[in-house]
Protein backbone atom coordinates (compact mmCIF):
# COMPACT_ATOMS: atom_id res chain seq x y z
CA UNK A 1 0.00 0.00 0.00
CA UNK A 2 1.07 3.61 -1.04
CA UNK A 3 2.18 5.69 2.01
CA UNK A 4 -0.81 8.16 2.28
CA UNK A 5 0.58 12.60 2.23
CA UNK A 6 0.14 14.31 4.68
CA UNK A 7 -2.68 17.49 5.22
CA UNK A 8 -0.94 21.07 6.24
CA UNK A 9 -2.95 23.79 7.99
CA UNK A 10 -1.56 26.64 6.79
CA UNK A 11 -2.28 29.87 8.50
CA UNK A 12 -2.52 33.48 6.83
CA UNK A 13 -1.57 36.71 8.29
CA UNK A 14 -4.43 39.15 9.64
CA UNK A 15 -3.63 40.97 6.31
CA UNK A 16 -0.71 41.66 7.32
CA UNK A 17 1.77 41.53 4.17
CA UNK A 18 4.81 41.25 5.81
CA UNK A 19 4.61 37.38 5.97
CA UNK A 20 8.18 37.29 7.23
CA UNK A 21 7.74 39.18 10.11
CA UNK A 22 4.16 37.56 11.32
CA UNK A 23 4.96 33.56 10.04
CA UNK A 24 7.77 31.01 11.03
CA UNK A 25 10.08 29.99 8.43
CA UNK A 26 9.04 26.56 8.72
CA UNK A 27 5.83 27.51 7.22
CA UNK A 28 7.37 28.37 3.84
CA UNK A 29 9.59 25.33 3.65
CA UNK A 30 6.56 23.11 3.70
CA UNK A 31 4.81 25.14 1.29
CA UNK A 32 7.63 25.37 -1.03
CA UNK A 33 7.19 21.35 -1.15
CA UNK A 34 3.34 21.75 -1.81
CA UNK A 35 1.47 21.60 -5.11
CA UNK A 36 -2.20 20.78 -3.93
CA UNK A 37 -3.74 23.61 -1.99
CA UNK A 38 -7.42 23.84 -0.62
CA UNK A 39 -8.38 27.21 -0.23
CA UNK A 40 -10.98 29.65 0.31
CA UNK A 41 -10.63 32.19 -2.39
CA UNK A 42 -8.17 31.61 -5.42
CA UNK A 43 -7.56 35.16 -5.97
CA UNK A 44 -5.97 35.36 -1.92
CA UNK A 45 -4.42 32.29 -2.09
CA UNK A 46 -2.13 33.00 -5.04
CA UNK A 47 -1.42 36.32 -3.87
CA UNK A 48 -0.35 34.44 -0.62
CA UNK A 49 1.25 31.25 -2.49
CA UNK A 50 3.52 33.63 -4.64
CA UNK A 51 4.87 35.71 -1.71
CA UNK A 52 5.39 32.41 0.61
CA UNK A 53 7.86 31.01 -1.69
CA UNK A 54 5.34 29.80 -4.84
CA UNK A 55 6.51 32.59 -7.19
CA UNK A 56 6.81 31.85 -10.81
CA UNK A 57 5.10 28.77 -10.79
CA UNK A 58 1.64 29.29 -9.47
CA UNK A 59 0.31 28.00 -12.36
CA UNK A 60 1.32 24.85 -11.97
CA UNK A 61 0.01 24.40 -8.44
CA UNK A 62 -3.62 22.60 -8.49
CA UNK A 63 -6.73 24.05 -6.25
CA UNK A 64 -9.69 23.00 -4.54
CA UNK A 65 -11.72 25.64 -3.17
CA UNK A 66 -13.56 25.38 0.23
CA UNK A 67 -15.74 28.24 1.47
CA UNK A 68 -18.96 28.84 2.93
CA UNK A 69 -20.41 28.39 -0.57
CA UNK A 70 -19.58 24.85 -0.97
CA UNK A 71 -21.39 22.45 -0.99
CA UNK A 72 -19.80 19.54 2.17
CA UNK A 73 -20.85 16.40 -0.38
CA UNK A 74 -18.54 17.41 -3.13
CA UNK A 75 -15.87 18.17 -0.79
CA UNK A 76 -15.32 14.52 -0.22
CA UNK A 77 -12.97 14.23 -3.27
CA UNK A 78 -10.64 16.51 -2.28
CA UNK A 79 -8.53 14.28 -0.17
CA UNK A 80 -7.37 11.99 -3.46
CA UNK A 81 -4.34 13.54 -3.85
CA UNK A 82 -3.21 12.88 -0.35
CA UNK A 83 -4.43 8.65 -0.77
CA UNK A 84 -2.38 8.78 -3.72
CA UNK A 85 1.12 9.58 -1.48
CA UNK A 86 1.12 13.52 -2.21
CA UNK A 87 0.46 16.42 0.50
CA UNK A 88 -1.79 18.97 0.49
CA UNK A 89 -2.51 21.82 2.06
CA UNK A 90 -5.57 23.48 4.00
CA UNK A 91 -4.98 27.50 3.05
CA UNK A 92 -6.85 29.78 5.35
CA UNK A 93 -7.71 33.43 3.85
CA UNK A 94 -6.81 35.05 7.12
CA UNK A 95 -5.34 33.37 10.50
CA UNK A 96 -5.32 29.77 11.00
CA UNK A 97 -7.20 27.44 9.28
CA UNK A 98 -10.54 25.74 10.96
CA UNK A 99 -10.61 28.28 14.14
CA UNK A 100 -13.53 30.71 13.25
CA UNK A 101 -13.06 29.91 10.07
CA UNK A 102 -13.92 27.13 7.53
CA UNK A 103 -12.11 24.14 6.91
CA UNK A 104 -12.76 21.98 10.10
CA UNK A 105 -15.12 19.85 7.44
CA UNK A 106 -12.27 18.66 5.43
CA UNK A 107 -10.03 17.95 8.81
CA UNK A 108 -12.97 15.93 9.81
CA UNK A 109 -12.64 13.81 6.69
CA UNK A 110 -8.81 13.72 6.89
CA UNK A 111 -8.84 12.19 10.58
CA UNK A 112 -11.64 9.94 9.48
CA UNK A 113 -9.63 8.67 6.70
CA UNK A 114 -6.61 8.42 8.93
CA UNK A 115 -4.53 11.02 7.11
CA UNK A 116 -2.11 12.48 9.04
CA UNK A 117 -3.28 16.25 9.71
CA UNK A 118 0.09 19.17 11.06
CA UNK A 119 -1.05 22.23 11.67
CA UNK A 120 1.39 24.79 11.53
CA UNK A 121 1.59 27.94 13.77
CA UNK A 122 0.41 31.26 12.92
CA UNK A 123 -1.70 34.74 14.10
CA UNK A 124 -4.91 33.20 15.63
CA UNK A 125 -6.83 36.81 16.73
CA UNK A 126 -8.29 34.49 19.50
CA UNK A 127 -5.74 33.46 20.99
CA UNK A 128 -3.83 37.05 20.18
CA UNK A 129 -6.57 38.51 22.03
CA UNK A 130 -6.52 36.57 24.59
CA UNK A 131 -2.95 36.98 25.71
CA UNK A 132 -3.06 41.15 25.98
CA UNK A 133 -6.34 41.13 27.63
CA UNK A 134 -4.67 40.15 30.98
CA UNK A 135 -7.50 37.58 31.04
CA UNK A 136 -8.10 34.56 32.52
CA UNK A 137 -6.50 31.77 29.93
CA UNK A 138 -6.52 29.18 32.13
CA UNK A 139 -10.40 29.14 31.03
CA UNK A 140 -12.23 30.67 27.89
CA UNK A 141 -14.33 30.12 25.34
CA UNK A 142 -14.74 31.75 21.98
CA UNK A 143 -18.38 31.59 21.20
CA UNK A 144 -18.57 32.85 17.84
CA UNK A 145 -21.14 35.77 16.68
CA UNK A 146 -23.88 36.64 19.20
CA UNK A 147 -27.79 36.72 18.47
CA UNK A 148 -28.35 39.53 15.35
CA UNK A 149 -32.04 40.03 16.94
CA UNK A 150 -31.96 42.95 20.15
CA UNK A 151 -33.73 40.60 22.71
CA UNK A 152 -32.12 37.59 21.63
CA UNK A 153 -28.52 39.39 21.61
CA UNK A 154 -29.67 41.09 25.04
CA UNK A 155 -29.97 37.18 26.14
CA UNK A 156 -27.18 36.16 25.34
CA UNK A 157 -24.88 38.74 26.02
CA UNK A 158 -26.82 38.18 30.17
CA UNK A 159 -25.90 34.41 29.55
CA UNK A 160 -22.27 35.22 28.32
CA UNK A 161 -21.53 37.21 31.54
CA UNK A 162 -23.17 34.77 34.30
CA UNK A 163 -20.75 32.08 32.68
CA UNK A 164 -18.17 34.87 33.79
CA UNK A 165 -18.92 35.05 37.44
CA UNK A 166 -20.08 31.42 37.51
CA UNK A 167 -17.48 29.66 36.11
CA UNK A 168 -14.29 31.92 35.84
CA UNK A 169 -14.23 31.79 32.14
CA UNK A 170 -13.67 34.66 30.01
CA UNK A 171 -15.24 35.12 27.15
CA UNK A 172 -14.61 35.43 23.55
CA UNK A 173 -16.94 36.25 20.64
CA UNK A 174 -17.13 38.23 17.33
CA UNK A 175 -19.16 40.61 15.32
CA UNK A 176 -19.73 41.60 11.77
CA UNK A 177 -17.53 44.13 11.38
CA UNK A 178 -19.65 46.53 10.10
CA UNK A 179 -21.71 46.34 13.19
CA UNK A 180 -18.90 46.51 15.79
CA UNK A 181 -19.57 50.13 17.28
CA UNK A 182 -23.55 48.92 18.08
CA UNK A 183 -22.11 45.74 19.50
CA UNK A 184 -19.71 47.68 22.02
CA UNK A 185 -22.36 49.82 22.94
CA UNK A 186 -24.78 47.23 23.81
CA UNK A 187 -22.32 45.52 25.91
CA UNK A 188 -21.68 48.64 27.68
CA UNK A 189 -25.45 48.83 28.19
CA UNK A 190 -26.27 45.20 29.68
CA UNK A 191 -22.70 44.52 31.21
CA UNK A 192 -22.74 44.79 34.89
CA UNK A 193 -20.48 48.12 35.66
CA UNK A 194 -17.57 45.83 36.79
CA UNK A 195 -17.03 43.77 34.79
CA UNK A 196 -13.98 44.07 32.28
CA UNK A 197 -14.22 44.24 28.20
CA UNK A 198 -11.47 43.82 26.27
CA UNK A 199 -11.65 45.29 22.61
CA UNK A 200 -8.88 43.97 20.73
CA UNK A 201 -9.31 45.46 17.22
CA UNK A 202 -6.72 44.94 13.93
CA UNK A 203 -4.69 42.72 16.15
CA UNK A 204 -0.80 42.07 14.32
CA UNK A 205 -1.47 45.20 12.39
CA UNK A 206 0.40 48.55 12.55
CA UNK A 207 -3.16 50.42 13.87
CA UNK A 208 -4.15 47.40 16.42
CA UNK A 209 -5.45 48.24 19.55
CA UNK A 210 -5.82 45.82 22.66
CA UNK A 211 -7.39 48.25 25.66
CA UNK A 212 -9.30 46.71 28.37
CA UNK A 213 -11.25 48.41 31.26
CA UNK A 214 -13.90 47.69 33.52
CA UNK A 215 -17.69 49.09 32.07
CA UNK A 216 -18.02 52.00 34.22
CA UNK A 217 -14.69 53.43 33.49
CA UNK A 218 -15.50 52.75 29.14
CA UNK A 219 -18.72 54.61 29.94
CA UNK A 220 -16.34 57.61 31.38
CA UNK A 221 -13.99 57.61 28.41
CA UNK A 222 -14.91 60.64 26.06
CA UNK A 223 -12.94 58.79 23.49
CA UNK A 224 -14.19 55.39 22.48
CA UNK A 225 -12.58 53.31 19.48
CA UNK A 226 -13.90 53.50 16.21
CA UNK A 227 -14.32 49.89 15.94
CA UNK A 228 -16.53 50.46 12.06
CA UNK A 229 -15.67 48.23 9.95
CA UNK A 230 -12.07 46.96 11.79
CA UNK A 231 -11.62 42.71 12.58
CA UNK A 232 -12.53 42.82 16.45
CA UNK A 233 -12.89 40.07 19.06
CA UNK A 234 -14.60 41.14 21.85
CA UNK A 235 -13.83 39.99 25.67
CA UNK A 236 -15.53 39.69 28.53
CA UNK A 237 -14.17 38.63 32.16
CA UNK A 238 -14.22 39.68 35.81
CA UNK B 1 5.96 63.39 30.34
CA UNK B 2 7.70 60.59 28.93
CA UNK B 3 6.57 57.98 26.64
CA UNK B 4 6.05 54.66 28.51
CA UNK B 5 7.41 51.66 26.95
CA UNK B 6 5.43 48.90 25.48
CA UNK B 7 4.99 45.34 26.98
CA UNK B 8 5.38 42.18 24.34
CA UNK B 9 4.38 38.96 24.96
CA UNK B 10 6.92 36.16 23.74
CA UNK B 11 6.09 32.92 22.96
CA UNK B 12 8.49 30.14 23.01
CA UNK B 13 8.46 26.51 21.47
CA UNK B 14 6.37 23.51 22.38
CA UNK B 15 9.79 22.08 23.43
CA UNK B 16 11.40 21.99 20.13
CA UNK B 17 15.21 23.12 19.79
CA UNK B 18 14.81 24.90 16.18
CA UNK B 19 12.99 28.24 16.90
CA UNK B 20 13.48 29.33 13.59
CA UNK B 21 11.08 26.89 12.15
CA UNK B 22 8.41 27.23 14.67
CA UNK B 23 8.83 30.93 15.27
CA UNK B 24 8.47 34.15 12.76
CA UNK B 25 11.58 36.33 12.32
CA UNK B 26 9.47 39.46 13.56
CA UNK B 27 10.02 38.15 17.00
CA UNK B 28 13.76 37.47 17.14
CA UNK B 29 13.55 41.25 15.62
CA UNK B 30 12.04 42.54 18.69
CA UNK B 31 13.64 39.86 21.12
CA UNK B 32 17.01 41.53 20.12
CA UNK B 33 16.01 45.02 20.68
CA UNK B 34 14.70 44.12 24.46
CA UNK B 35 17.15 44.41 27.57
CA UNK B 36 14.63 43.50 30.15
CA UNK B 37 12.58 40.34 30.52
CA UNK B 38 9.89 38.52 33.24
CA UNK B 39 10.33 35.01 33.02
CA UNK B 40 8.69 31.76 34.58
CA UNK B 41 12.90 30.28 35.03
CA UNK B 42 15.39 32.18 34.59
CA UNK B 43 17.94 29.12 33.09
CA UNK B 44 15.09 28.03 30.24
CA UNK B 45 14.89 31.91 29.55
CA UNK B 46 18.37 32.51 29.15
CA UNK B 47 18.44 29.68 27.03
CA UNK B 48 16.23 31.06 24.89
CA UNK B 49 17.11 34.02 24.97
CA UNK B 50 20.96 33.45 23.77
CA UNK B 51 18.92 31.08 20.97
CA UNK B 52 16.37 33.96 19.69
CA UNK B 53 19.58 36.39 19.19
CA UNK B 54 20.83 37.60 22.45
CA UNK B 55 23.78 35.11 22.32
CA UNK B 56 27.23 37.06 24.11
CA UNK B 57 25.18 39.37 25.94
CA UNK B 58 22.91 37.48 28.36
CA UNK B 59 24.80 38.45 31.46
CA UNK B 60 23.83 42.82 30.30
CA UNK B 61 19.49 41.42 30.27
CA UNK B 62 17.80 42.38 33.48
CA UNK B 63 15.15 40.01 34.93
CA UNK B 64 12.20 39.24 36.67
CA UNK B 65 10.83 35.89 38.40
CA UNK B 66 6.94 35.29 38.00
CA UNK B 67 5.69 31.89 38.24
CA UNK B 68 3.22 29.86 40.43
CA UNK B 69 5.50 30.70 43.77
CA UNK B 70 5.67 34.68 42.83
CA UNK B 71 3.30 36.44 45.15
CA UNK B 72 1.62 38.65 43.21
CA UNK B 73 1.63 41.42 45.91
CA UNK B 74 5.49 41.67 44.59
CA UNK B 75 5.02 42.14 40.99
CA UNK B 76 3.96 45.42 41.47
CA UNK B 77 7.32 46.89 40.84
CA UNK B 78 7.84 45.12 37.64
CA UNK B 79 6.46 47.04 35.43
CA UNK B 80 8.49 50.20 36.36
CA UNK B 81 11.11 49.97 33.74
CA UNK B 82 8.13 50.32 30.95
CA UNK B 83 7.32 53.51 33.21
CA UNK B 84 10.52 54.65 32.13
CA UNK B 85 10.17 54.30 28.86
CA UNK B 86 11.83 51.04 28.37
CA UNK B 87 10.12 47.69 26.15
CA UNK B 88 9.69 44.91 28.37
CA UNK B 89 9.19 41.07 27.14
CA UNK B 90 6.99 38.74 29.24
CA UNK B 91 8.06 35.30 28.04
CA UNK B 92 6.95 31.44 28.26
CA UNK B 93 8.91 28.80 29.27
CA UNK B 94 6.57 27.12 26.86
CA UNK B 95 4.11 28.26 23.96
CA UNK B 96 2.44 31.61 24.59
CA UNK B 97 2.01 33.17 27.54
CA UNK B 98 -0.77 33.65 29.44
CA UNK B 99 -2.79 31.10 27.73
CA UNK B 100 -2.93 27.60 29.90
CA UNK B 101 0.39 29.85 31.80
CA UNK B 102 1.08 32.24 34.37
CA UNK B 103 1.90 35.41 33.16
CA UNK B 104 -2.21 36.82 33.28
CA UNK B 105 -1.57 38.92 36.29
CA UNK B 106 0.90 40.76 34.76
CA UNK B 107 -0.80 41.75 31.71
CA UNK B 108 -3.51 42.85 33.94
CA UNK B 109 -1.25 45.42 35.89
CA UNK B 110 -0.22 46.55 32.38
CA UNK B 111 -3.89 46.99 30.98
CA UNK B 112 -5.05 48.63 34.35
CA UNK B 113 -1.62 51.07 33.72
CA UNK B 114 -2.38 52.05 30.31
CA UNK B 115 0.46 50.55 29.26
CA UNK B 116 0.60 48.91 25.50
CA UNK B 117 0.75 45.26 25.18
CA UNK B 118 2.12 43.77 22.44
CA UNK B 119 0.85 39.82 21.45
CA UNK B 120 3.72 37.67 19.51
CA UNK B 121 2.60 34.67 16.92
CA UNK B 122 3.56 31.37 18.37
CA UNK B 123 3.00 27.66 18.88
CA UNK B 124 0.05 27.14 21.23
CA UNK B 125 -0.70 23.97 22.04
CA UNK B 126 -4.48 24.25 22.20
CA UNK B 127 -4.90 26.20 19.01
CA UNK B 128 -2.88 23.63 17.04
CA UNK B 129 -4.65 20.91 18.82
CA UNK B 130 -8.27 22.59 17.97
CA UNK B 131 -7.18 23.45 14.20
CA UNK B 132 -5.99 19.40 13.45
CA UNK B 133 -8.83 17.55 15.56
CA UNK B 134 -11.60 18.53 13.32
CA UNK B 135 -13.96 19.36 15.81
CA UNK B 136 -16.27 23.27 16.36
CA UNK B 137 -13.84 25.83 15.51
CA UNK B 138 -16.28 27.91 16.05
CA UNK B 139 -17.49 27.86 19.23
CA UNK B 140 -15.25 26.39 21.78
CA UNK B 141 -13.91 25.98 25.32
CA UNK B 142 -10.30 25.21 26.99
CA UNK B 143 -11.24 24.82 30.72
CA UNK B 144 -7.93 23.44 31.94
CA UNK B 145 -7.53 20.79 34.43
CA UNK B 146 -10.49 18.54 35.82
CA UNK B 147 -10.57 17.78 39.65
CA UNK B 148 -8.13 14.90 40.69
CA UNK B 149 -10.69 13.40 42.87
CA UNK B 150 -12.53 10.11 41.28
CA UNK B 151 -16.18 11.44 41.49
CA UNK B 152 -15.41 15.11 40.99
CA UNK B 153 -13.55 14.30 37.96
CA UNK B 154 -16.62 11.79 36.50
CA UNK B 155 -19.24 14.34 37.23
CA UNK B 156 -17.15 17.09 35.17
CA UNK B 157 -16.53 14.95 32.27
CA UNK B 158 -20.02 14.41 32.14
CA UNK B 159 -20.69 18.06 32.28
CA UNK B 160 -18.24 18.66 29.26
CA UNK B 161 -20.12 16.39 27.14
CA UNK B 162 -23.60 17.70 27.73
CA UNK B 163 -22.50 20.78 26.89
CA UNK B 164 -20.80 19.44 23.49
CA UNK B 165 -24.00 17.86 22.96
CA UNK B 166 -26.63 20.91 24.10
CA UNK B 167 -24.02 23.76 22.82
CA UNK B 168 -22.47 22.30 19.96
CA UNK B 169 -19.14 23.06 21.72
CA UNK B 170 -15.99 21.77 21.18
CA UNK B 171 -14.46 21.00 24.97
CA UNK B 172 -10.24 21.48 25.51
CA UNK B 173 -8.88 20.20 28.69
CA UNK B 174 -5.27 19.11 29.79
CA UNK B 175 -4.25 16.36 32.79
CA UNK B 176 -0.86 16.34 34.72
CA UNK B 177 1.52 14.60 32.41
CA UNK B 178 2.26 11.66 34.39
CA UNK B 179 -1.65 10.74 34.86
CA UNK B 180 -2.63 10.79 31.24
CA UNK B 181 -3.10 7.52 30.39
CA UNK B 182 -5.93 7.21 33.39
CA UNK B 183 -7.52 10.43 31.89
CA UNK B 184 -7.91 8.94 29.14
CA UNK B 185 -9.04 5.68 30.47
CA UNK B 186 -11.84 7.52 32.49
CA UNK B 187 -13.01 9.38 29.32
CA UNK B 188 -13.27 6.09 26.98
CA UNK B 189 -15.69 4.69 29.96
CA UNK B 190 -17.46 7.94 30.60
CA UNK B 191 -18.43 9.47 27.63
CA UNK B 192 -20.90 8.02 25.03
CA UNK B 193 -19.90 5.49 22.13
CA UNK B 194 -20.62 8.27 19.64
CA UNK B 195 -18.72 10.74 21.02
CA UNK B 196 -15.83 11.79 19.88
CA UNK B 197 -12.13 12.17 21.02
CA UNK B 198 -9.31 13.98 20.24
CA UNK B 199 -5.40 12.94 21.35
CA UNK B 200 -3.17 15.25 20.70
CA UNK B 201 0.05 15.14 22.09
CA UNK B 202 3.45 16.53 21.37
CA UNK B 203 2.29 19.03 19.35
CA UNK B 204 5.03 20.60 16.74
CA UNK B 205 7.73 17.81 17.83
CA UNK B 206 8.59 15.11 15.86
CA UNK B 207 6.65 12.77 17.66
CA UNK B 208 3.32 15.07 17.24
CA UNK B 209 0.47 12.20 17.21
CA UNK B 210 -3.27 14.35 16.80
CA UNK B 211 -5.79 11.31 16.25
CA UNK B 212 -9.95 11.27 16.50
CA UNK B 213 -11.99 8.89 16.84
CA UNK B 214 -15.27 7.85 18.18
CA UNK B 215 -15.27 6.23 22.02
CA UNK B 216 -16.12 3.30 20.56
CA UNK B 217 -13.75 2.90 17.83
CA UNK B 218 -11.27 3.68 20.40
CA UNK B 219 -12.11 1.19 22.36
CA UNK B 220 -12.14 -1.49 19.45
CA UNK B 221 -8.65 -0.18 18.29
CA UNK B 222 -5.67 -2.71 20.19
CA UNK B 223 -2.92 0.02 19.81
CA UNK B 224 -3.28 2.86 21.91
CA UNK B 225 -0.89 5.80 22.19
CA UNK B 226 1.18 6.24 25.21
CA UNK B 227 0.63 9.26 26.91
CA UNK B 228 2.81 9.05 29.55
CA UNK B 229 4.85 12.21 30.67
CA UNK B 230 3.84 13.39 27.23
CA UNK B 231 2.50 17.13 27.30
CA UNK B 232 -1.22 16.02 26.12
CA UNK B 233 -4.12 18.29 24.94
CA UNK B 234 -7.77 16.14 25.27
CA UNK B 235 -10.40 17.45 23.18
CA UNK B 236 -14.07 16.06 22.93
CA UNK B 237 -16.96 16.55 20.52
CA UNK B 238 -19.51 15.35 18.88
Amino acid sequence: MKQKGKLYLIPNTLGSDDLNTILPQGNFDIIKSIQTFIVEDLRTARRFLSKAGHAGNIDQLEFYVLNEHTNTSEISDYLETIKLGKDMGLLSDAGVPCVADPGAAIVTLAQNAGIQVVPLVGPSSILLGLMASGFNGQNFAFVGYLPKEKNERVKRIKELETRVYKEDQTQLFIETPYRNNQMFESLLTQCNPETKICVACDISLPSEYIVTHQVQDWKKRKAKPDLHKRNTLFLIYK
